[in-house]
């Protein structure tokens, strides 16, 4: 199943890159085709494809970007959001995909090199990513620790370059001629990149160099152990926030008492599924059961399948005792669904006793209205879904 | 203690290895000789061994391999899963591991690069593990955090090569001769590689550079940080599901009130071991108790040691003030034991006085059911455990 | 609106640089200029500048630290801390800073050589920085942990290198020449540093350097884990100590029991804004309340802007159900926040309704007071705020 | 302060290095002789030394180690634990580093190829260390999950480096001759060590070589990601098992109920500090009181300083309201001190108020106490403390 998971997965991960742009799939086709139609331009082998089509699609690609800019401001300019507009990341971006290279051409520089400012292109990809903010959020939260790691590089950098350019300079008075190529040198350590132009050949630079490089790990630590701090507190935070949205749109939440609800929504998880995507498979072990939402699914249970829209539940019988599915489950259309684990719904309904209660009961309406209906279903012969 | 623990230690590291394939060991083997034979077959010095034995040796090795597929798919045809298992990745890395090769060689691809393809035997080690699906789920829960990541990456990356480009190609025009080249050299950095081939060599490229190299260690740091926060959450989920069937099969625990029974699944620790591993030796200081969970031990108390089966406890005395371990416990057959620390055991017993009752109570029955097997052996003569 | 938020965080990341020093900014511009003109100085290209401008640009720089030193000494007498202030690392790395290079240049080193010491000027970053100290406990609490590490570190690296010596001596008998040339090439693997001044060449030599680069990784990943895990407690602790300062100067929280007041300063975070920088934009998604700890802000309300000082909140309408902020919020000084999260806001009204109920009543009152001007400007007619 | 601070944190980081053996400090240093003298044998500019005084070193540190082992064992059989300690790691350890170059030296090896064999004396900064034991216990509890990962290293590597090795062969013949070839370039590629012997110059070799670096990012990330994971989880048991026993030895916390004293023990945080280590420093702002578990401190107030012992507790006024330091307390023998937070302080008293009252009426007992000792000294005239 792995194999199919995988698909899943991929899906997953490709939605923010997908939803990038305004119209959506078109932008990253149209940014991929223009970053590698720069890209070949300065390839020498292409010079003669380079004046004639590469030419004309970078062509194509600002002027596709140019309308999408206009649109994008007359949107906001009708939403009366045109000052917040003009002084946003997101038109800065636009700005500069549309009118540097034209600029650079005006002003006299040649072809290829103009064209490298279609670089700035590649911008886009920030351009209305939530992720992005959150990136933002977390260097903001943890900004004064990271200050402080950064000084610490900063001062292991200066010193060990100045002792190296001491010891190194007499033995290789080309590598290490100045104190700006030592620097070159602890920067290139220190960030453990090591490319071997200058390398100490002096025992005492070897000592000093294995120092400078166990600082290396250590500043990586350091600032690994910074940013996954922040991070823990911010995906939290951020889950929380988004969650609480869509526990709003599931009628079977509003019944419960607040302190309930806030200690679902900590353990909900959202997950975003495009449409004709199986949830349950028939016969796998599961462990989790889902509240849609939004969107819809289609459940294939005998003798007619049944679908269920925002606001119901399935997947329950793997939390009351049933670990092997019983239906396949498939979503008809791009839907949102909250995972609710196993092993939050026992500890969730170890204090609160009326949840198990609540979902009991619920199981066992549908249930019987599944029968009814397919009592109904034989009365009136067999019918579509 | 350590060298013996270290044993234990690789036990219980190379156990998801070990039954990675139905045949478990031999399948270890088999998969090990034939990726060796087949990188041992694309030296030159080995030419003459390639035509004769090497050859011979992968021949085995697929037909070890079509003749385990083949059972694989034949049990799940029984099973009524064929639908299931020919649309997945254990079919898929089964299908491509058997015809890979015989259709390269039919196709006309010469020997050595036709058994090039018996390289995907290495997709055998994703097969079956649940390990590939905790990480696929880690994945999959930090798609997007981990998406803005990498366009955070690609950004750098196209700005920075561009920036190089522009920078090194006056001064080398070998190493920069392109953006292409540019690019690489800027992968090769921000991921701190640095192979060493393209280095900058102005004062400029070196400030572009080091600004390169820091931001390779934030991404490093940005994603590190991210699957860190996943995978707690995902082994504190995983954790607690495995665990919680392993305590529905621990008779003590059911008698504990439904919110102490959650409680000690977040706390438990399964540990797999091997036959004849000594869990516990005579005179060292302890901090835990186990609870069988599935398999058996011995217990080596006078005159006669004691088996415990599954559902039993042991080790509860330096729970209840007994620091030094008083016998040598040790598996008899594969068995799964549930660790309750001295910290969970403190905090738990804090909150419900109940669990350190009935530990109390059990340990007192069993001493005393162990006194009166003495007392029976004596009046019987020592016999054999 | 990244754009903007990006300078807020440019100047939330500069703030702890900004003040590292007692007299600010010309600190930092002065450590700058003294820092380059001294790398300046060892570029041979740079010769005859260095001994006119440079040198006097170094002079002018030493003359600056030594005033500052003096300041600082003073002023840590009159305050009757002079035995603490003389044995402290400010005084020290004031002391070095001012007389390393007279010392140097009285014993009759060169000047380029002499000014060499004046790299000690980079731990003035350190200086008065709580950031270091912070790291430092963190250092401190986990010092046991990164010894292991550290030995783990050792043993590899001895064993690998008398092991790599034996192994490429023979046919690389200028690279591995000696155990202390082996000892580098480990150092540098080890580290994942990887030169390649010194690189295995045999079969044996490319499998043992293998399996060294691999525990690399994990002396990366336990060091780093480690450093994560205590920069979270100590982040924690911090925090709390910092918000509980602030939290007293907010009369609103005073009215609440202590229970509530501890478990209110986790969840707030502080935030330092510049003057003149907006908090709150009208027409953007709000899922947080601010609490005004120090500072004041300015709402911008028809028909006239209103000031709150310290102890006001604003911004609590997002987390009363209006998720749309209806007015601008600007700095007017320099001002510090307290931050309370929807999630967390959440969180804490489930468990204690009073809060809530107090959030609502004040915001109440605020609003008719807002009424009362508002209708008191009607009658005396339109004033500047 | 931070430089005195500095001495402290240098002083706790050594701890387990100078403890690492039965006589501690004499054992490092015959350590770092013995571990030098053999690195500087195989030096062939110091062949001279070599023969004479660096071969006498030697052997004497081999005495050392061998009567040092001798102790032990015997110290071991004496207390009846002899299987124990010749089944033991430290055992080996011992044994492998006396007889391993007399047994090089019969057989017949050279003196500075035997004298490499004594590179396994640094074996013995792993032996009789409590983190050791930690990391390994980290190691298997993560095993699972590091296998997972190192499978999916493996998978990448061979798939990558049969890609490349079909890729380059035919542009450098050299570099990518056979298939072993291009795993070395794989492994050192994927663990981002880079030495650059072996580097892609196809563009689609690039593109690849692009591809496995960032997997190389990911496996790092998601190696440390379950390392970090399991060192916290280990960490805060470890924490509590140790501090459980020191909270027994102080009279105070057994006043307590059991609830209060589990969460109390996992706040404190264990700190042990040589003699004459400054503790307190007065004027200093304090935000933590601190317990001795074990030692003795000096506080030096007017007109005797007063001396407490284990049991006894000091700095709470920092927790009561006043903020700076009153007095220096400084240790007077090597003492273990329990730490407790401003941070934890006040969530521990919000939930139990008795504890605060505890507190308040100790401190009050203890000045009263005090006073009443002022006043005789008074009486009595001054005497030295």
């Amino acid at each position: 199943m792995i194999f199919k998971d995988a698909i899943g997965i991929i899906a997953q991960f490709t939605a923010p890159l997908r939803r990038f742009s305004a119209s959506s799939l078109a932008g990253v086709v149209i940014l991929t085709v223009g970053l590698s139609a720069m890209t070949a331009y300065t390839v020498p082998a292409l010079q003669s494809a380079a004046d004639g089509w590469l030419s004309a699609c970078l062509w194509c690609c600002l002027a596709y970007f140019a309308v999408e800019s206009a649109v994008r401001a007359r949107t906001a300019i009708r939403a009366g959001l045109a000052q917040s507009h003009f002084l946003s990341f997101s038109f800065f971006v636009d700005l500069i995909g549309v009118i540097a290279v034209p600029i650079a051409l005006i002003g006299g520089v040649s072809g290829p090199n103009a064209w490298l400012f279609a670089s700035f292109w590649v911008l886009k990809l920030a351009q209305n990513s939530p992720g992005f903010a959150q990136l933002g959020r977390v260097f903001a939260l943890e900004a004064k620790a990271l200050a402080s790691v950064f000084a610490l590089f900063l001062i292991v950098l200066f010193l060990s370059s100045a002792a190296m350019y001491v010891i190194e300079r007499r033995v290789q008075p080309g590598a290490f001629s100045s104190l700006p190529e030592a620097l070159w040198w602890a920067v290139v350590t220190l960030t453990t990149t090591g490319y071997g132009d200058k390398v100490p050949i002096t025992e005492l630079g070897h000592l000093l160099g294995g120092v400078v490089m166990i600082f290396g790990i250590v500043s990586f630590g350091l600032s690994t152990g910074i940013l996954a701090t922040g991070f823990a507190a911010e995906t939290r935070r951020r889950n929380f926030i988004q969650t609480w949205d869509l526990v709003s749109k599931v009628p079977f939440f509003q019944s419960l008492e607040p302190s309930s609800i806030t200690e679902i929504t900590h353990m909900l998880r959202r997950l975003e599924v495009p449409e004709r995507v199986a949830i349950i498979r028939r016969g796998k072990v599961g462990d989790c059961m889902y509240f849609i939402a939004a969107g819809e699914v289609q459940v294939d249970i005998k003798p007619t399948p049944v679908r269920l829209g925002a606001g119901a539940f399935f997947g329950e019988l793997a939390l009351l005792g049933d670990s092997v599915r019983s239906a396949n489950v498939t979503t008809t259309m791009p839907s949102t669904l909250l995972i609710l684990d196993l092993a939050d719904f026992r500890t969730l309904t170890a204090n609160h006793p009326d949840l198990k209660r609540a979902i009991d009961a619920e199981a066992q309406r549908r249930m019987s209205e599944n029968q009814q209906m397919r009592e109904r279903h034989r009365a009136a012969g067999a019918a579509p879904a």
